[in-house]
């Protein structure tokens, strides 16, 4: 099976890699829309204008399926992507719901943070998918400055950690912080330790699960090779992706 | 004299601002390119291409110039902006380096320190024509992190103590930092503070000087109106606007 993935820049490379890793797939292949990265504050007709684009890009190519790795675009323009494409379309916001109903040590009377851009926390997706679940401790911040943060490749250190003070000291300690933005998996451990130790929820483990689930697959590939596209500048994208951990980049 | 000015999102507004408290013009016209925000980590020819529309734009208005109130626009597609439009159209790397020039008690031994985004740094625009004027002690730095701690409002405090000291501590200190970004003008203060007092230079104020020097303006507007346009969400460009003090916004 040969997935595309789209995100709105790099941030969806850590999602990449988690599929790569799996070795459930045979090809990869990303587009990342850096020309007009980030999309994260952006409003929701322009996101699923921008969305829209990358379906038509990927409806021209061979892929089975498009995973969004992006949670901006899985909240905002999911649907509308669904209907336009020509193959199936999965986001990563059920992944991740899905993956907090199913860690271990963890009911309903958890503590959940949901961290992620502002357009992702205003729309109140999670919240209202996680809620729903019967989980009612559930905090939800955006934490938008995280994204440059990682883009800076600043994973550890004193900006970080002091803007996780600003975001986070007034919080109620979490026992599951879901990172509802693929950028922050590249400082899971650092917000893990801020917070003792809580659980993590990454989207590109989530959706790995999902899809194995959804779709029945089953490790076979020993290597999963990646092409990578840009709407400008791809030798910047693959140089994030070789410092990230990409197989083949 | 109505005035168009143009800027990627609310950065230009520090150079709006510096236009309507000059009360040398009528009038001003604002749009910021919201949806694509920022350009300043994006490629010469996108940056080129969105600049180009902006200038299409603003052909079709009553403007009597065009005030590109960004550096990366101005560093990168002034010339190209210059030959689209029908009317003059003035960036704000001349007057920055005017600017300079006619500093008080700033010779050429003086040490310079220029921060901007990553494009405009690697552009060498800046450094070139400071060095053209016998400065031979320059310092230049991109210093992209500044950006979205301006959005974000965090105009003062430990996270931008964190990234001052992460972008200065290895530096001589200079006489005179150039704010080579127009969000910069808003974390000045602690700019100069950081560097025991450096004077800064503002893109706003330089551009002011030198549109008086150009166009022998004089001051007789008791108030500029102006009016917000964005490619998205002119609601939060205007919160911006009056969060940064323009009047009648």
């Amino acid at each position: 099976m040969k997935v595309g993935v789209f995100d709105s820049g790099v941030g969806g490379l850590t999602v990449a890699r988690s599929l790569q890793q799996s070795g459930c797939f045979s090809e990869l292949l990303y587009y990342g829309d850096t020309a007009r990265v980030p999309y994260g504050n952006k409003d929701k007709n322009t996101v699923t204008r921008y969305a829209l684009e990358a379906v038509e890009f990927f409806n021209g190519t061979d892929v089975d399926c498009l995973v969004v790795a992006c949670n901006t675009v899985s909240v905002t323009a999911l649907a509308a992507m669904q209907q336009q494409s020509n193959k199936p379309v999965y986001g990563v916001l059920e992944p991740g719901v899905l993956a907090l109903q199913q860690l271990e040590g963890i009911d309903n009377d958890a503590r959940i943070l949901i961290i992620a851009t502002r357009s992702t926390i205003n729309s109140g997706a999670y919240q209202q998918r996680i809620q729903a679940l019967g989980f009612h401790c559930v905090d939800a911040i955006a934490t938008p400055l995280f994204v440059p943060i990682v883009e800076e490749a600043l994973f550890e250190g004193p900006i970080l950690r002091e803007t996780m003070h600003h975001y986070f000291s007034e919080l109620v300690k979490p026992d599951v912080v879901l990172l509802g933005c693929t950028h922050f998996p590249l400082i899971a451990p650092q917000i893990a330790d801020y917070f003792d130790g809580a659980k993590t929820i990454h989207s590109g483990e989530a959706m790995v699960a999902w899809l194995k689930q959804e779709l029945g697959l089953t490790n076979h590939f020993s290597q999963t090779p990646i092409q990578l596209l840009a709407s400008e500048n791809v030798e910047a994208l693959q140089r994030t992706a070789k410092h990230w951990g990409l197989a083949g980049t």
